[in-house]
């Protein structure tokens, strides 16, 4: 792939922040660094009618290309737009999609722009990513999509996928550095004020409300080991407690969590340590104490497999400061 | 302030990406985050006529409301465009801004839109900043004005101004957690994949090309230096390789660069540390070394106070891979 020819799709309404990553990483003339000028476009079905924006305020985009401006593309980008059924997703737009990945130009979306390429059928039999909000319904459209909630993009060769908003810079930036070289990525990214490269994937942005015990028969247990996180627990003394054999206890747990209860007593541990950093001032190690890991060693490896980055990066980010 | 009515100010040409923040931050309606809907309106000086987007493609953003959207906000909005002379903004925009002003409105400035601020007087005697780029020219067109160029917003109580870009962002959610809260504020966050607050300033976005050396009798010198950084330096030996008595030579380099050897040569080996930890793999212990710091732990202290970040981080934001 070279990259000279860069245009990006608007679908009704417009999510403009999406939009606007875009527009700042391809789309701005930047002779004072250096940067070639990109031969841009912002198409759409029907370019005579300004789009309506997806806000609050009823203003709206005026593409400067029709659908035509998509063939030749090197690069078209698939702005954000709401999620919607397969067949309300505008024929034509899909079309012009399909016809440009044929003719060999690379495909990326941002945030939601995922489901359109769903709804394209350029997706099937491919790993993507989207906002993390939208990862379950885009599985349950999707099945023969693999879609990776945790991180930020998926470079699927000739089709990318970002994950939610402002992932899309991150997105764009790995384009730019695979197409143009990394120094063109980092003069980008200083005169943007961001890093060229982010820490950790989308997984540390989910909140992280307790799940729902739906398990009717271990819901009073579950609730009881979330209230004592802090204790030792093991396979056997979680059965004598759920007075089962051991061998019921562990087929009962899979069939009802999904997972092995040292898996699943991990995962509640990282999610109430999560809590701790975010809303107390204690120490890591107080915190790894408080939810049941033997050492602070300890929680930072689980902390940075489940979430993606360590501990004090993250109460650093997410900490709630009294305002 | 309370924080109801949000209003945009847009000036032609206009710079999607900061808008575009606006639009994010303050103009989306998101009840399942549980937050109350904004009295949010784009204005424009003439809404029936699409304003032209700073853009290589000829795109343009048709507003929701005239000037007279801006009275009754609580916030205005200015979002960036490129600096012209005073006199070439829109009259009508600079009086809105004063009178929303005087009516008790803050006013948020996004990267350039400074200068707009700057042109209608409302940042006299103040504080504030803009992007890295432009620090000098604000510092020269409003010498009454205290721009600090390190940070990533200044936060002077109703008049706010953001760095460069994706500074923006930081502002915003730094005023959504001023007058919604904390908690309003990290859920926008996590909508966007983004951390509330960012570590470090814009610092160390900037990039640091070796300051030419305009200085004609220490020119030699000066370039040697740099050439020389690993070794020991004293005003007394650097007196001695110039050739002069110490006095004149403590006066001649103040003059010629604006501050002291000791501070100058500082400068420099936190410069060539920057470039060292972008380019290479160089431990911190070898780049303190090669730069001509005692020990790693001089460099992150010199290196923290210049660039905002520790090295290590530094480097894993700004490290130049090979795509």
């Amino acid at each position: 792939m070279s990259l000279r020819v860069v245009s990006v799709v608007l679908v009704e309404p417009v999510a403009v922040f999406e939009f606007s990553v875009a527009v700042e990483v391809f789309g701005i003339t930047r002779p004072e660094d250096g940067i070639p000028d990109l031969d841009f476009r912002v198409c759409a079905l029907d370019p005579s009618r300004p789009l309506q924006a997806k806000s609050l305020a009823p203003f709206a985009i005026q593409a400067s290309h029709g659908l035509d401006g998509v063939a030749g593309s090197d690069l078209v980008i698939v702005a954000a737009t709401p999620i919607r059924s397969d067949d309300d997703y505008p024929g034509e737009v899909l079309d012009a999609l399909r016809s440009a990945h044929a003719a060999g130009a690379t495909i990326l979306s941002l945030c939601s722009g995922s489901f359109v390429l769903g709804a394209a059928g350029l997706l099937d039999g491919r790993r993507c990513t989207t906002h993390w909000m939208y990862v379950d319904a885009m599985r349950r459209r999707f099945p023969e999509v693999e879609v990776d909630g945790d991180v930020l993009f998926v470079d699927d060769g000739d089709i990318v996928t970002s994950a939610g908003t402002a992932a899309g810079i991150d997105a764009a930036l790995h384009l730019v550095r695979r197409e143009l070289g990394s120094e063109i990525a980092v003069r980008i990214a200083r005169r943007m004020v961001v890093p060229p490269q982010r820490d950790g994937g989308q997984a540390q942005f989910v909140p992280t409300p307790l799940p729902e015990c739906r398990a009717d028969s271990l819901a009073d247990l579950l609730t009881w080991l979330v209230d004592h996180l802090a204790e030792e627990h093991t396979a056997a003394s979680l059965a004598r407690r759920a007075m089962m054999s051991e061998r019921t206890f562990a087929r009962r747990f899979a069939a009802e969590t999904g997972t092995t209860p040292h898996k699943w007593l991990t995962q509640q541990r990282v999610l109430q340590a999560r809590r701790l950093l975010e809303e107390t001032d204690l120490g890591i190690e107080q915190v790894a104490d408080t939810v049941g890991f033997n050492s602070a060693v300890v929680l930072r490896d689980h902390f940075r497999r489940q979430v993606g980055v360590a501990p004090v990066d993250y109460r650093r980010r997410f900490a709630v400061r009294s305002a």
